[in-house]
């Protein structure tokens, strides 16, 4: 199975795709991040968003999508460009009749650590980890991505048991 | 030039066609309101006012689009689903390569009445009244998004001369 995570923003969004031949049996094909510059306007940003988006889909054809769920810690502006971004990306994923999964943060965690309220640098030691790299995923938003698609392959391989 | 003016939301999204010949000789081809229900994901509601947008689009081929700034009055959740819907509705223009304005409330109020902090109920005097309509047109949402695409025409018109 080939899953895609996904951190949405307007400036930099990360993604990581997962090739999971079993629960245990995963590999990182590829993850980086979709970056828009503040100069262009929002719906140059969008539309860059998904034309980017779209390559990565094009490219792997992921059957499943995992992202985050939008939660409200952030400043009001924030939440509405991170909005906006995301409306863009569940539009993209939805013209191109991906299953999408939604996870929050808590979640992530719990899936990775085995704790709901463990650190950055936890998780990024456990993306490394489950995937067998080297090195940490650079940057954050992609680590992010890649602990959004774990999760996923570990929720969907419990629920298939 | 056919103008149509959105008002965006997740549940209801306003919308209205204008048709000007010049400045002061426009009229309404068609309003109402593009709605999705709460039991849907919000993907399926994203996928929604996607499809019933591109409807409108297909049917009016708008020259231009005018649509409401985001701004921050609402709480965060709110702002969360609006942006979202936003989010989509931007990419579905981009995807139809037709021209966007964006323009603030108070900016639509001192268009429409000479008065930047209008009441709903002057503005929607002004609508029927700009439109030569025999009521008020309802739900609200619509007639806030035909007095965007007015304020619009009314700029545009003002910046030929």
């Amino acid at each position: 199975m080939i899953v895609l995570g996904i951190d949405p923003g307007i400036a930099l969004t990360g993604w990581g795709i997962i090739d999971a031949q079993s629960r245990d049996k995963i590999k990182a094909l590829q993850y980086g991040c979709i970056t828009t510059i503040p100069s262009q306007t929002t719906i140059e940003r969008i539309q860059s968003i998904n034309t980017q988006l779209q390559k990565i889909i094009d490219i792997y054809q992921p059957q499943n999508i995992a992202i985050e769920e939008l939660f409200f810690l952030k400043r009001a502006s924030s939440i509405a460009l991170i909005g906006q971004a995301r409306g863009a990306i569940l539009l993209t994923i939805a013209q191109n009749r991906i299953k999408l999964y939604e996870y929050n943060p808590r979640r992530v965690k719990l899936a990775l650590t085995g704790y709901g309220s463990a650190d950055k640098h936890q998780m990024q030691h456990m993306v490394k980890t489950f995937l067998g790299l080297s090195e940490i995923p650079k940057p954050d938003d992609a680590a992010d991505a890649l602990a959004m698609a774990i999760c996923h392959i570990h929720t969907a391989w419990t629920q298939k048991r």
